[in-house]
């Protein structure tokens, strides 16, 4: 079969596609049905919807569930397949909510509005007679992260109609608050503890890799977030009468942050890159068989030049990254007026690798700017803090997670691999995924293994406007985990 | 009567003041009329509401008055008293159109909603039986500049109604088009030269002296604006599996930011300070007279330090600025998602003294910026020109205008400034505005010299939400207007 398999194809001999082709139309439409339910992070009346449809697609598969909660956090759905003489007990991970929607960024479209577009990026009606595999589904979480929900449930549906029998015990877990950082996933898995004691993390989320073929990853960067705030007059001024004599917040945060790199993706605050455990030759090995993507992405992305000193991709996720994902001070375009703005805000992500701690390195960011000469406040600043402080700035930053990395060669891993290719052929072994999943707090508190198995496409817009689904790796998605369910 | 005035006091002595107490309740309910009507200079079918409405104010007490009008552009509501045997003619300028408004700025009320504050910052009935001083009139243009034609209007009542004489032919000039950048004027002046000739421009916008003491200014710093692009990946990447990798053009652009000043308010870009016509003896010697405001106003706007190296507020207008009034990438708070955002826009605002040209200053920002490796475009770039050059923005300027400053000796200000004394006592000169008023053409295309006679309060937050006129300053803005209107 491997013959068959070359990159972005399908492994033709799964009965599992032929289950799938008849039932698109189907498929399709109850993916949408879930797609068009509010999902963001800070909704939580939308996500218990979110929950609650997710609980009767499972129990109308035969498969009994709950819902685990937690005071007034986003309930975790849970379903338990006992399989008779089962040894092992695997755990298919996957989260229901999403990232948060600045209306702003959907002005052509609504986030929630599940949308069939086809190559040309025009929408065409849901209901078609056979279905082009480059086609996409739109919609907010369509790949990010209900795509893998979806995925599960068809492959029960396969499964019970081919006859084919699970191996192992096989326990479903949907999170609703990844895209708000997992804040509260510990608490979650150390008061289900027993519950979910198993043999393997299956994590599903994230994208496969950039030639299109599956992917299996052995763990994550972890991520925090931190926003910084530099005040300047109490109140905006007139750029006229004050400008040249008033300090500019907005020119001294650009300032702050250009000193926070050396303008070629090297980060220049002290011990940054200090306690970072390096990629192993086995990780390295690995990176080095997978086809490269730079240049196809170079070209995609329409840039001349990337950052990483000529590294891989893949080889720079080794590395903390201190990312500026949004700054706002006053207005541009024809909002823009002649003012001295009254404060400027940046917020980063950081990326966090091995060797790292979360708040170890939101330390290190706050012991830099201190360094600048500023006062750092966890809040605004008084009147009298004012006078007397040349520089202040706010800064906040959100409890983050640290990164995990599984060991390639763990035995479990080999069975994985062998389930995964049945269904997908080939795979590609990555070491870590530049993305960050709460992957330590499974880890830590479990102590079971996990890896990863991504299905969305890596264009998938994942936190963007026009996020989508490419058909074909929901198509794809729906072997994979029928292999997974089965073949573990 | 100078013994009577101190600081911020009134003429007493002036009967126009008699004139107007009794009628404070009226004149704020016409000019709270005036101030609802829009005026954003991008909204031209209620610019003309504005001129229509100011052109019936005038013509109501008796001015001959026609509306000046070129191709689509908003029109210059003119006047023209002519009085027999005069021997000398006074144009009087003023602007009724306003700043853009960001509706997300404007939450907690409508921008053109007039209301009456008291010294609380609350709202109280427009109608009262008496005003205090220092009770505000808010709303867009309350201040900038709607107040001074206000004021003129009220002032020809004043005359008419105490018998008094005009000495010279009057003429009212109210622009449309002042926050738009007068685009259009240079074309107006010269099409209506014959119109306009005469021996003064009085130009009535800007705000008194910190201290509320009456000012007369006899230049303003020029003003352009330019808004730089970076241009990152061509869309939106998620900051995980990119971040590290591609190049952020948010974080690309703190850094030509900051490499444009040294930090502490000097400009680094290359001849951005050449050509500057400094300051002479009797202009240092008249801003040297000027009480000083700069502690109190640290305290008001909760500074411990200014720019401008220890020189006072007034001396810093004898330079150029580069004012960061706004910058934008991704988003901040709850709308931060994690993305290497696909570009990020800045916009400048630059103000010019006596000596340079706008034209050339953009130049020398965009020689900057060619310096540091970028390709400038007017434009977005191709994918072509992205996959060439590894830095690329756009950068887009609007055509500004340059700075003016008279002579403050030249025979015809002493007569203005004998009038002010009349209205307001001792006066305080000012060589330059920091802030800007399209001047440059008045004295290109008519050869005329100007004055600026200011009326607004300093912390009237001019440009800026809460935009207000004091009480006080309309009524002796009234008066002043009386004495320019009879004593020139």
């Amino acid at each position: 079969m491997a013959a068959l398999c070359i990159a972005g194809s399908l492994a033709a001999a799964d009965p599992v596609r032929d289950y799938v082709l008849p039932r698109q139309q189907a498929i399709l439409k109850e993916y949408a049905a879930l797609i068009e339910i509010p999902n963001v992070s800070s909704d939580l009346p939308n996500l218990r919807r979110n929950a609650d449809r997710i609980q009767q697609m499972y129990e109308k598969r035969g498969v009994p569930t709950r819902l685990l909660t937690l005071k007034n956090y986003a309930p975790i759905v849970f379903g338990e397949i006992k399989t008779p003489g089962a040894k092992r007990t695997i755990n298919f991970y996957a989260h229901y909510d999403g990232q948060p929607v600045d209306p702003a960024d959907w002005t052509t479209r609504q986030p929630f509005l599940p949308e069939l577009r086809d190559q040309n990026n025009q929408v065409i009606p849901l209901e078609q007679t056979t279905y082009n595999s480059n086609w996409r589904l739109h919609g907010r979480s369509s790949s990010d992260d209900k795509a893998p929900i979806m995925a599960m449930a068809i492959a029960l549906d396969a499964i019970k109609s081919l006859g084919l029998k699970h191996k192992s015990n096989i326990r479903f877990f949907f999170e609703g608050e990844e895209e708000a950082g997992s804040i509260h996933l510990t608490e979650y898995l150390q008061q289900y503890k027993e519950l979910v004691m198993g043999d393997l993390w299956l994590i599903c989320d994230g994208p496969v890799h950039q030639n299109r073929q599956q992917s299996i990853v052995f763990g994550v960067r972890g991520a925090t977030n931190i926003e910084i705030t530099v005040y300047g007059p109490k109140r905006a001024l007139h750029s006229g009468h004050y400008g040249g004599w008033v300090p500019n917040p907005a020119q001294r945060l650009t300032r702050l942050i250009s000193g926070f790199s050396d303008g070629e993706g090297h980060i220049l605050i002290k011990d940054f890159y200090k306690d970072i455990v390096p990629y192993n030759a086995s990780e390295i090995a690995a990176i080095k068989k997978i086809p490269p993507v730079e240049d196809l992405l170079r070209e995609e992305f329409g840039l001349a030049e990337t950052e990483g000193d000529g590294k891989p991709l893949l080889e720079t996720y080794s590395r903390p990254t201190l990312n500026l994902r949004g700054i706002r001070a006053g207005d541009v375009g024809k909002g823009g007026v002649n003012v001295i703005p009254a404060e400027a805000t940046a917020t980063f992500d950081i990326r966090l690798v091995k060797g790292l701690d979360a708040k170890t390195q939101v330390e290190r960011v706050t012991a830099h700017l201190i360094a600048q000469g500023y006062l750092v406040l966890n809040r605004p600043p008084t009147d009298e803090e004012r006078l007397k402080h040349a520089k202040i700035l706010r800064l906040t930053s959100r409890e983050g997670y640290n990164s995990v990395r599984s060991p390639l060669d763990m035995p479990i891993a080999q069975d994985v691999i062998k389930a995964v290719e049945f269904s997908s052929g080939p795979v590609v072994l990555i070491p870590s995924s530049g993305g960050s999943v709460p992957l330590a707090m499974f880890v830590e508190v479990t102590k079971m293994p996990l890896v990863m198995v991504p299905i969305a496409n890596h264009d998938n817009n994942q936190h963007a406007p026009n996020e989508n689904l490419r058909l074909q790796n929901l198509w794809d998605g729906i072997s994979l985990m029928a292999a997974l369910l089965t073949r573990l």
